[in-house]
Formats: structure tokens, C-alpha cells, sequence
């Protein structure tokens, strides 16, 4: 494909095929992306992100702290005890508690609420052994290792579970992690447990995200089981994404005919529950 | 500025101005860089590279340990102190040692030196105080810090004991940090310095990096101070500059001349020196 230029101050007449410098294939002018001298800017950029990105990840490697979770790995100066209220792991039932060996400094340095039982030497700090409740042993090393290594591999139910944890215990890290998590893995079958499940751990983006997917679907709402529930249990949580809806109902209509904006919200509740 | 096509399946004679999706200016042809589909990836491609330094950055915060170097904050369940040398800020020569609490868990997790010091059970463990000979209080501080942040904000002097602090116990992520700072700083007015400091602990980047500054001024080498007193001292160091040139001499004049090659180092040496 070949084109000519019709400036008169150049040598006109000359054609030029014009190829792409990243894929390589002819285009026309329609199909024009970037001059040269941006293209090789945003080159150079890309090239400065990956430095930064490389740099960025030894930092990290070089901040995680061996979390000694590790069964034969002695606990490595550790000053303090965790024990889940099960006491074993869940391959285990019957097994006497386990321990998970930490250290003061790193859980009060990851988490406000540890660092206020360490400071005002509650009974668990003086102990040395720290009994959490409602957890079992293996959400609990998991949590641990997070405060130790910003890293972990959860499954559906260790996420929601994890994000309890971090909610209880202040570490805005990992429940931004967790509902980041549990949002990529969020589908019409599990909206509405999720969605309760935000609002009693007051999961904004996880509440967002399932409010929006429902909102989506409200024509199958009222034919699910987990909706009847809710109503019986709690019909405030069900209210909240009638109005939900509405607002995106009125937002849409807004947006596609603004003539109509005097319309009450009353009327497109109406007509969209028709 | 405007172009036509001279492409027959398509409507011809339509004037297109090729404007840069970036810069918004006019181009011509020649000044083609990527085409529109390939504009559109790359710019999803920054957004995510930007996004992945976001995470990055927010989970380093997270892994940080707050070092308890602040002169008010109290030493945080820390169980072990490293006293300096000269035990003094420099600003306060003649007050008494200044201690700095640190945490066994973190020192052993960051340095190989210290994790054998605190297993093998010797006597600075034991005692729970570490002297830190031949470094003053401030590096001391520095160099805990980093220890607990990956942060440093060394002025050039500074950034030279860091090395030999990162060097005697084993942190390579720290030594990498200031062989880059020192590379950043590197001039001609220091480059033998520089160099000689990098052989005696082990700083490739930096070697290679002096080495190379000092063969491309190698006219002006002989005239230097720190050039006799090297000779005098450690004469070796002086051979393998001149082995360096030499090196560059042989690799520059093949790239120029490739017909020449089968001459000797010898005569590229001699013609290289007149």
C-alpha cells in the first residue's frame, strides 16, 4: 500500500508505505496511531515502568519476613503465640492445638488491634498465648503468613474467611486484597450471599460490585432462594437494592432521554417494575 | 497538512490529515509511528503496568516495619540493642552510647551475618547488646532502617559506609541499592576513588562502571594524584585499568575495522598509547 504526500514545500509524489514500528504491518491513514516521536516516548515509558515495576518487586522479596509457619522450620525468636480456636488444622480434628509462633512487633506493626493488646498488657499479651476464636487453624496460618509476606493463594470460602479476620483485626491490606478476590470471582449465583456478606463486614467494594451485578438481573432476583432469606432476616438489605436499582434506573433514562428528566422517580419505578 | 490514498479498492482522493493520537499534531508518512490498534494496546498496556506499580507500591507500605529509631517513640517488644562504635550521633561526640532497639526476627531475616550471630548462641546474642565496630551512630541508624523499611536517603559519603555496612553483613538488596546511588554519582573526579573502593568490597556494578568512566579518559589518567598513590599502594588495581583499556581498545578498533583483526593486542596497544 503506497500513499503520496500533497505537501507542495516537499518533494511531492513519493510514496511511502507507512508501517507500524511495533507490529510491523502497513496501514493507512485512517488507521493512524501515533507519530514516530511519541511512539518512541511511550517506548522509553514502557521500558522506565518495567524498571520500576522489577525495582518495586525486589523491594518487597527483600520486606517479607519468613513467616516460620513452616512445620519443621524452628520458630525464629518468636515472643508471642497464636492458637485458632479449633486448635487444629482441618486435616486434623482430633490433634491437641497446634501453635503458630509470631512475633509481637510484626503483628502490632500489621495490625492497630494487636498492637493495642500488646501495649496495655492484656491478659493474652502477659500469657504469651493468644486464643482466636471462630477461626480454624488454617485461616489462621494463612492470615499469618499475610502479615509476614503480603502473599496468599485462597480459595472462595479461605477469602471470605480471611477477610473476616482482617476486618476484625484492622489490616485494611489484606481485605482490600481479599475483597479484590472475592469480586473477580463474583457471578449472578453468588451476588446475593456476597452481597450480605459485605454489608456485615462492611465490604464497600465487594458490596458495589455485587449491588451492581444484581441490579443487573433484577428480573431473576425474587425467584432465588437466598432472596426469600433475606427478606425474612433482613429486609433492610433487600430494600437497599430495590433502591439501588432504582437509582440506576433513573440514571439510564436520564442518560437516554434528557428531555424526560422531569419524569418523578416514582414513575420509573413504575414503569420498570411493569 | 493532508494525504490522499492511492489505493483503488478503496474511495479515492479523500484528504485525510494523519494526526497523532498522543500529541494531537499533524504527521507525515515518514514520521509514522504505530497504528491505531497498536496505540490502543499500548496504552491498555501502561494503564496495567501502572496499576501493577500501584499494588507494588501499597503492598511495600504494607511490608514496611516502623524501625522504632524515632528518639520518642518507645522501643517496640524489641529484644536485642546494637550499640556503634563511636556510640555517638556525629553531632554529640562526647555523649554517652545512643543504643538502637531492633528486633532479632527482623536482623536474622535480613542478614545472614546476624541470623548465624543470633543461632549460634554467641556471646553478642547472649547479652542481648551487638557492637557495631568502626561505624558511627548515624550509619548505624541508616542502616537499621533499611533493614526495616528498604529506605534510605544517603548523601554520598553515607552511601559508601552503607556499602560497607551491606557488605560485612551480606545484604545484597541494600549493597545493590548503593552501588546504583554511587553509579548515579559517579565523575570523573571520582572514579579512581570509586574504583578502588568497589575492588575492596566486591562492587561489580560499580567496578564496571568506574572502570569504564576511567578508559574513556585515559589521556588524562597519568596526571592524576589519586593515580601515583594507587601505583604506590595497590599496583594490580592500576594493571587491570590499563587491561580494561586495552580490552575496549581491541573491541572498538574491530567494530571499525573488521578486515584488521588478525592484529595483536600488542600493536593496538603501542598504536592506541601514541
Amino acid at each position: 500500500m503506497s500513499f503520496s504526500r500533497f505537501d507542495d514545500d516537499d518533494a511531492g509524489g513519493i510514496d511511502e508505505a507507512m508501517c507500524c514500528f511495533s507490529c510491523r504491518e502497513p496501514y493507512a491513514p485512517g488507521d493512524a496511531g501515533t507519530c514516530k516521536e511519541c511512539y518512541e516516548e511511550a517506548s522509553e515509558t514502557e521500558e522506565e515502568l518495567k524498571r520500576e515495576i522489577d525495582d518495586l518487586k525486589s523491594k518487597v522479596a527483600f520486606l517479607r519476613l519468613s513467616s516460620s509457619l513452616h512445620p519443621f522450620s524452628p520458630p525464629c525468636f518468636s515472643d508471642v503465640v497464636l492458637v485458632a480456636a479449633d486448635g487444629a488444622s482441618d486435616q486434623t480434628d482430633l490433634a491437641p492445638p497446634v501453635p503458630v509462633h509470631a512475633h509481637k512487633a510484626v503483628l502490632a506493626n500489621r495490625s492497630p488491634v494487636f498492637r493495642a493488646m500488646f501495649e496495655n498488657q492484656m491478659e493474652e499479651s502477659l500469657s504469651g498465648t493468644i486464643k482466636i476464636s471462630d477461626v480454624s487453624h488454617d485461616v489462621l496460618c494463612a492470615f499469618v503468613n499475610y502479615l509476614y509476606t503480603a502473599e496468599a493463594c485462597p480459595d472462595d470460602q479461605m477469602a471470605y474467611d480471611l477477610l473476616v479476620m482482617a476486618e476484625k483485626y484492622q489490616v485494611k491490606h489484606l481485605k482490600a486484597y481479599c475483597e479484590k478476590f472475592i469480586i473477580s470471582k463474583l457471578n449472578w449465583d453468588n451476588s446475593l450471599l456476597s452481597y450480605a456478606f459485605a454489608h456485615q463486614h462492611n465490604a464497600k467494594h465487594l458490596l458495589d460490585a455485587a449491588l451492581s451485578l444484581i441490579a443487573d438481573n433484577m428480573d431473576k432476583l425474587t425467584k432465588r432462594e437466598e432472596y426469600m432469606e433475606l427478606v425474612e432476616k433482613d429486609p433492610r438489605l433487600v430494600v437497599e437494592i430495590y433502591e439501588a436499582y432504582l437509582a440506576k434506573q433513573v440514571n439510564t433514562a436520564a442518560h437516554k432521554d434528557p428531555l424526560q428528566n422531569n419524569r418523578s422517580h416514582r414513575d420509573y419505578f413504575i414503569a420498570a417494575a411493569d
